[in-house]
């Protein structure tokens, strides 16, 4: 690790929405922090750089610090998208702005700052959804494979469950559900033509923020709400012992769905789900740490 | 009915990917085709219109009649979209070059030309899928709510759920497929990365062409792939008993799977579907004619 305790550190964990930044000293004390727009290689690689590089200038006016420093920083980058070889060698050929960068997927960072940079395992059910484990500098990614074909048991995914059971309820091909009136609601429609009109053309982030009805309305005891839950649970759970195969120390789970998601785990698995210690940006730092040292 | 026996009649049948024409004289022989390009209002409303039109040129072309005739003919006008209110409006309030345009959903025009303009009841499943019943006056659209949140039993279903269990095969999710191959070789793949990659993007014209994979993978055994179809013909029967239920005089099944998922369906399913006497564009003269009368 550096010597230098002036070295400022960056951290940095961008995903297909947004991107964090966060300045720390060489003590692990947050300075500043900044949040840039999406940052995902695999999607739009000069927007992702310019996204880094622009929550970094955040970072650095949120600490006070003189803009010039970005320079001199050492920073720690997981990006979404960089599990994907080529666009790890796109990213990693970046002249960027920086005193060194060190690039690593967004799940490895989460992992490290779950588990203080120890080994371990994370889920990851937010937007999209992802397992990922690193023990030994072994690593396996299960899933996150992208929204629609893949993120099983992600808020997408549950999203664009309650729309297609809502259509097949329409049709009469389903019984009736609780989730029509409550899908109906959020987007402001009356029948099946105005829902088809509004959610065409949408993507994971649309569908991720209907996700949270499928859970009221199975709380509220509707059985299709409840399926639609069962199976990512199902999904969720196969990753779980995917993961669990790999004998990492601890598991964690992250990501908005969590709270919602905790109960309708099995209690043998939620009881072995760890809190995590860090958030991924921080992770990011630790990463940056172990490749200096 | 028109008395003039020199009336000329064009038959239109335009849909996501392509736009068919036929001219026909008053006593229904065929005088030319023609094919032209995308002719779904809700995709883009100008290219429809263009589409429509130039698909009209070709077909007057092929006849050898002079393209000046364009503004003599009866047009009937099918579409896919115009089953939204808001299409069928902004399609039927353009300054056509016809003589008069008569605009139906393609879904009617297929219905009418598989029964000689009789009522009757048509399922499509080719790169979408659908139901559709007439019935005295009476209609209903069953399904087709378009990829990937319906269409369900449809090509692009078939292939996009390929990818998926392929994806959760890789993962070790499930087990493993002839699918996997079979995807990675047609799409020119090597491992998931690969995959995704080739995948982003694309929608049910992409998704449909493999469709044919999994029927091939079900022939020689493949369970997953026969769950697949499996659950696509579940759905395929219950839109058939909604259909039924209205009691049409007969039941068609078009569109590219046909001859494939007719060995999948129950046999009382499958025992019940009638061949189609003409084609979607000739149901469209049909219905224009209908109109005139």
């Amino acid at each position: 690790m550096e010597s230098n305790q002036q070295q400022l550190f960056l951290g940095i964990d961008g995903g297909g929405s947004k991107c964090k930044a966060v300045i720390l000293n060489a003590s692990m004390q947050v300075l500043g922090q900044g949040i840039s727009g999406a940052a995902n290689p695999f999607h739009n690689l000069a927007r992702a750089q310019a996204s880094v590089s622009h929550a970094a200038d955040l970072a650095l006016a949120d600490a006070n610090l003189d803009a010039n420093l970005k320079s001199e920083l050492i920073a720690g980058v997981g990006l979404a998208g960089v599990n994907l070889p080529k666009y790890f060698e796109l990213m990693n050929q970046w002249q960027h702005p920086f005193k060194s960068m060190h690039l690593a997927t967004d799940l490895h960072i989460a992992c490290i700052g779950a588990h203080s940079g120890d080994d371990g395992a994370i889920m990851i059910t937010g937007t999209g959804s992802c397992g990922y484990v690193s023990v030994k500098e072994q690593t396996l990614i299960v899933g996150g494979h992208g929204f629609p074909h893949g993120d099983i048991c992600s808020g997408a995914w549950f999203g664009f469950k309650a729309v297609e059971k809502v259509l097949l309820s329409y049709d009469g091909i389903i019984g009736n559900t609780a989730l029509t009136e409550k899908i109906f609601s959020a987007l402001d429609c009356d029948d099946s033509n105005t829902l088809i009109e509004t959610i065409a053309g949408n993507g994971a982030t649309f569908y991720a923020k209907l996700a949270i009805h499928i859970f009221d309305a199975a709380d509220a005891g509707d059985q299709i709400a409840q399926d639609i839950i069962k199976e990512g649970c199902a999904y969720f759970e196969s990753v779980f012992n995917t993961l669990m195969a790999k004998q990492p120390n601890k598991i964690s789970l992250i990501g908005g769905l969590k709270p919602r998601l905790m109960q309708w785990l099995k209690p043998e698995v939620a009881a072995q789900i760890s809190v995590p210690t860090n958030p991924p940006e921080i992770g990011a730092v630790l990463f940056a740490m172990q490749q200096q040292a």
